[in-house]
């Protein structure tokens, strides 16, 4: 066992020299958005891939387990940790090294925020083409670890279709290298995709090469008043067939969602119109603002009966598109009306949303006549977020009957009951009784394969290895 | 050792009656692009799923080989057979099974050929978003294989971020199940991307889920006279900053490719303005046909002095669009003129186009006085074919000096030896010799834990194991 002191000046020696927290400072720090992610025996916070590399050699083997941690941002548990786990914290790789405008492809370290590489592509006229609310603090090498998806995902597809290439240190100390630049490549199985969705288990991801896309004119917002998620997918679909526009958000919120975050965010009755019992958000790109507009208002007009549209305006300000945004975004909102509400994430396949959210509506108030769901999320590749009006955690029990009424039939109509928050710890239970077990044998094999001692993000989606076994 | 009559009544027998080719049948018919498809023992074509299951079940660890084959088009000797080995053909598996048109996704049997995808999608103004010249033949299972790329993957990716969901029989036997229909999905390890560009070695995928787009408006062609690839960037450059066009292919030609298509096509002098070092084909969408070819002409206009264009037809006639495209794309004329002329498939990053073009005519010239490269392909991903002007194959010292001039330096800036071939036979030296040996050491304890008994296509992409070890 080590005493505290020294294993701080193991770890600051193992890494030369690098940033460490004791228990105690890690008490006294901010652990992110889960209160679990800071109860381990120390953090250090590598400078370089040398530095990661040293501290997984180091401690491979010796029974000592790691929990990597990019922003903290994570929603399913994935950055949890133990009294005796050691934090490998990428927060000290924070540096784009490269942005080639000509290639379109930046590099960047792992613990860069999403919201600095944004800003360095706009410099040159890019963009990394994928974006989400957490922006601010989310990292590159975390959003590569649950294959983040967010706003834009419907387009630019997820992390993993942004992904050029990887590097990561694997749980001997080894470095996989394969930071390819081209998007094309066929030259034997490509395993930096191993590590796209892994949450850490497999690999510490310390650099990645990343696909930028030009940023092509303006683009405007409107919100829109329908009955259901039926005519959204009208109006969405559409925007989608024009050749001279780019759809770049259509996001969907249910009334209950809506009456939610207009009271907590204290919006004036006539501020925005919002009594429907679905809303749309609209982000249209297009050669210009006002060619944007324009289209938006014409576009609305041309499927307005069709559609069975109540309600719409587009914004003629940037301060109206932001209070929209706000609406759709600022979801800690919800965390300020219940404490640690219940939350989930699911891909509903298109055909079947309406029929879902009234589903899951009836299925949680045949288990409490108080319970609602907030609903909102991603229209075009159906990716709902949903929130309990309830506090959390529930008990067990109770937690895996909401759980099956969220999830049950998903897999088997194509969806998915973790589409872009991860497995975690949260999740492990949904992905032990809704995964495929053939796939779950094979991710175990993986496992065992990858990391045979158990000693990187151990728990994390697969449960440890049972003793007796 | 079964007798040849023995064997196909057992293999009618397997797959509950489907039909099945001797070894003399497989003699007499056409093998596709590679002679080495056809030297097995025998073909079988399963109807469904439950036949290919039941086939590679019954010989899982009885030693006896099996090498899956699609549309057979493919260059790099992946589907290539030895004597004992039986054929599992995915020919009678050619089904499109749904398109959902709300959705955005078809449900795809393996043996489906592209063309016959892109048609059905079109019915209902879709399309998988993906297009190479082989689309006539070659199948989707294949195309998920090599992890396809072509025409319009600088746009929409490879076909690796085409794939929604995939079905797999694994080597044991049993099937790998994940037909998911939505894009966002982080439910744990995303093992269906093992597949993509596995080349069969890991499973034999037997149907897929592809997203298809929206196809919007319409498109019209030009061909473009330039010195080089870097003015060809600037052009491509132009075209994918307006957001009211939308680039759909940038297809670059260098002048001794021209020259011999030209010959070979027996194209008359003044039918196209082919005289510059450097041809670039464009297509370019917009709302209509008239819009995209003013859209071209504008633009080709604003750019002229700047990439310095020496010559710019945009085709005012479907025709005249079609000798265009056939210029690029009927490359089996360079296979006419030379006996199996060796080609390879490498991606080069942007930057460094030129100076790579001029490095491998230096290189193969020092080789051989006489010999002169065809290069030809995909400008904005970098991914470059290139034909040598020689028969083959060529002693295998030679072809060794031939993949050096071509290979070296490009794992280290980013690019690879293998754009969309894949690895199969021919290049497993370069494998060998250009990947990573951290990548290739987890690619093989990859390929033992998955295929212990090493029966499903082996010693592709990864070397047999050394009976000694």
């Amino acid at each position: 066992m080590h005493s505290q002191a020294l294993l701080i000046e193991e770890l600051r020696r193992i890494t030369g020299g690098a940033t460490v927290w004791s228990r105690a400072e890690l008490g006294a720090r901010d652990p992110g958005f889960d209160d679990r992610n800071f109860g381990a025996a120390a953090l250090v916070r590598p400078r370089d891939t040398a530095g990661v590399a040293a501290l997984v050699g180091f401690y491979a083997a010796s029974g000592i387990e790691l929990v990597p941690q990019g922003g903290r941002t994570g929603l399913a548990g994935g950055a949890a940790t133990t009294r005796e786990q050691i934090i490998c914290d990428l927060g000290a790789m924070d540096r784009i090294e490269e942005i080639d405008p000509l290639a379109r492809v930046a590099i960047v370290q792992a613990g860069t925020p999403l919201a600095v590489l944004q800003e360095a592509a706009r410099a040159y006229g890019l963009d990394p083409g994928i974006d989400l609310a957490a922006r601010g603090s989310c990292s590159i090498g975390g959003m590569i670890s649950t294959n983040a998806g967010g706003i834009m995902a419907f387009r630019n597809g997820t992390m993993r279709h942004r992904l050029l290439g990887l590097e990561a240190v694997l749980p001997d100390g080894r470095v996989f290298g394969d930071l390819t630049r081209v998007l094309k490549t066929s030259a034997g199985y490509d395993l930096k995709q191993l590590f796209v969705g892994a949450e850490g288990t497999l690999g510490i991801v310390t650099r990645a090469a990343i696909r930028l896309d030009a940023m092509n004119g303006a683009s405007a917002t409107a919100l829109v008043g329908i009955s259901d998620a039926a005519s959204a997918q009208r109006i969405a679909g559409h925007f989608l067939g024009q050749a001279a526009t780019s759809l770049q958000a259509a996001e969907i919120m249910w009334r209950p969602f809506v009456s939610a975050m207009r009271r907590m965010l204290d919006y004036p009755p006539d501020l925005l119109p919002l009594d429907a019992p679905c809303l749309l958000v609209l982000e249209l790109g297009a050669d210009t603002q006002d060619a944007a507009r324009a289209a938006l208002e014409n576009g609305l007009a041309e499927i307005w009966e069709k559609a069975g549209i109540s309600d719409g305006l587009v914004a003629t300000s940037l301060e109206q598109a932001r209070m929209i945004w706000r609406l759709r975004e600022e979801t800690e909102m919800i965390e300020r009306m219940h404490d640690h509400p219940p939350s989930f994430d699911v891909s509903v396949p298109a055909g079947m949303l309406d029929a879902y959210v009234a589903r899951i509506e009836n299925g949680l108030e045949a288990l409490d006549a108080a319970w609602q769901p907030y609903v909102f999320g991603h229209l075009a590749d159906g990716n709902l977020h949903i929130s309990l009006n309830a506090d959390g955690p529930l008990a067990p029990a109770r937690y895996l009957a909401v759980e099956d009424v969220l999830y049950d039939g998903l897999r088997a109509a194509g969806g998915s009951f973790s589409a872009e928050h991860g497995v975690g710890l949260d999740k492990r239970g949904a992905y032990e009784r809704h995964a495929d077990p053939v796939k779950q044998d094979l991710a175990r094999a993986l496992k065992m394969l990858i990391d045979p001692q158990g000693l990187l993000n151990p728990g994390k989606i697969i449960s440890r290895r049972r003793s007796s076994s």
